[in-house]
């Protein structure tokens, strides 16, 4: 196969929209933003042996490689539309092609996303996306909005992804529930969609809660008091790891996907009605302070503390037990 | 450096415009298309010893990496405004990256284009950039409008790039000029918009003239007839090869980043003026007919081979001499 037969391939099986005037197949998309909407792009590479583990099923990669941008337009309270996708690989092989292409088109059509570019390259396995969407005007969740005051909230359970990673790495069997929640990360938009306009900061769950609830506070200009026994842990965690465990693979593990958003007390019933209308668990897991970055707190008051706040390329091997 | 130093990095030089509401730092970017305006999307990819060897000089690749995105925007004739990066690093060299944002930026800065987002993660080194532009509505150049009787064009000279990297093959002394063109494309941003609305299809000579005029031929379901001794010829290259490798340079090599148009042969006086305005030399090379692919003819009118039209990812090993 060719480079060309890879692009055909790839186009016979794009949807568009009605907002796609050219789609894959010119120099670049053309492309209609809706009149007095904000466009929001976001963009994240996964690469082999790196973000997933050399083997890693081809249809996972296509499914994580876009929820991972998708979570991010979740976060800025975005409505998805329009994706581009730059692939390397090795060797040009059909077969692991099309099963790459079943897991990113399964998820880009249960949002209505059109795949409208791109390229396709010779190199070591890496796949770079980017996505891009819709906000009203003045509706975006900025990660520089949060107040003194406001609750701290987080979406679903934590921990889970980074514990299939440890399982995977101490080489016991992974329980399936984690896995899933590791390579099938399923991107908040509902949830995001429903904060909007009201959510005063969120920012998506990539790096480690601690680290990204630290960014939200940096942006903002504020501090952050976080209840460690509030963070929502799953069944399937508990029943994998001793609670020690499972408090650093809840505050310091990555690949959560989760959203974490402040907002005012007052708006504690607005935000629970909209999480109820996207079918999506929230939790109140602490607040805004006005500085003293993000502390954990015991439930006896006392810090608690675990050896890295979360997830940073180069700096670390991303092992947090 | 960690991670986050990088992005600290980046971020510190990245300019910004007034359309863009939230650039880098947030979990994506938050822009604002200008109103009766279609956006245009182009993404490209360029990997170590695929797309430029190894020990290429990291000033050039920034500028290279941004530049090919910005070849795709002329050819839709769109004017650029914002881009993201996506760059993977085998090792965080605070050196490396700057001399890579020297490039980048010193090309971004001479068409006002803003980075607004992108990542920066651990992989072998690979550089992904998406480029934005607008254009107004029904102006964009398309690969689809070419029409039997249409003028053929191109910009610039042809198949210096593709010199430089075979001198370079052949272990012999690069020239300078030749070297210029394969290292620092020159987007013909201000030629593309003064042939949006006026030239009839377009696309950017990256594959090979040949390759290039062949998609635009089946995009609009035409062919063409190109007369081999009017593709324009440098005296660089002509003074580096001999006449017989230069037409193979010039209809099969690869990274010329010239736009090859089709326009109507009542347009010529007014295709002229606006290459005349945007300073860009333009050549007739031949005509658009009904069907038939793309024939490269000789003076006599018989045909002219080359044994390939241009280059694909994974068919060949991108040699053409």
């Amino acid at each position: 196969m060719s480079e060309f037969d890879l692009i055909a391939r790839i186009r016979a099986r794009a949807r568009s929209r009605s907002d796609v005037i050219a789609g894959i197949g010119d120099d670049a998309a053309l492309l209609q933003v809706p009149s007095g909407m904000r466009l929001v792009v976001a963009m994240d590479t996964l690469n082999e042996g790196v973000h997933f583990p050399a083997g890693t099923r081809p249809a996972d990669i296509g499914w994580k490689s876009l929820a991972v941008n998708l979570s991010d337009l979740a976060a800025m309270g975005a409505q998805p539309a329009w994706c581009t996708l730059s692939l390397s690989l090795p060797t040009a092989e059909g077969g692991w092609l099309d099963a790459f292409l079943d897991g990113f088109f399964d998820l880009a059509e249960r949002h209505g996303i059109a795949l409208v570019g791109g390229d396709t390259t010779r190199g070591p396995l890496s796949v770079c996306v980017t996505a891009h969407g819709f906000v009203g005007e003045g509706k975006a969740l900025l990660r520089s909005g949060a107040k003194p005051g406001d609750d701290l909230w987080v979406s679903g359970t934590l921990g889970d992804a980074a514990a299939a990673l440890a399982q995977w790495r101490n080489g016991v069997d992974v329980v399936p529930a984690l896995k899933a929640r590791l390579d099938r990360p399923d991107p908040r938009m509902s949830l995001g969609l429903a904060l909007a306009g009201i959510a005063n900061a969120a920012i998506d769950v990539s790096d480690g809660l601690l680290a990204d609830a630290g960014h939200l506070c940096a942006q903002s200009g504020v501090g952050a008091e976080i209840e460690i026994e509030a963070l929502p842990r799953s069944d399937a965690l508990r029943g994998a790891f001793d609670s020690d465990a499972c408090r650093i693979l809840q505050a310091a593990g990555g690949d959560d996907y989760e959203l974490c958003f402040s907002a005012s007390p007052n708006a504690r019933a607005v935000v629970q009605a909209g999480a109820d209308r996207a079918a999506t668990p929230v939790s109140r897991i602490g607040r805004i302070v006005a500085a003293g970055g993000v502390r954990a707190l015991l439930p006896d008051g006392r810090d608690w503390t675990s050896k890295r706040p979360g997830y940073a390329h180069f700096a670390d091997d991303g092992r947090i037990l």
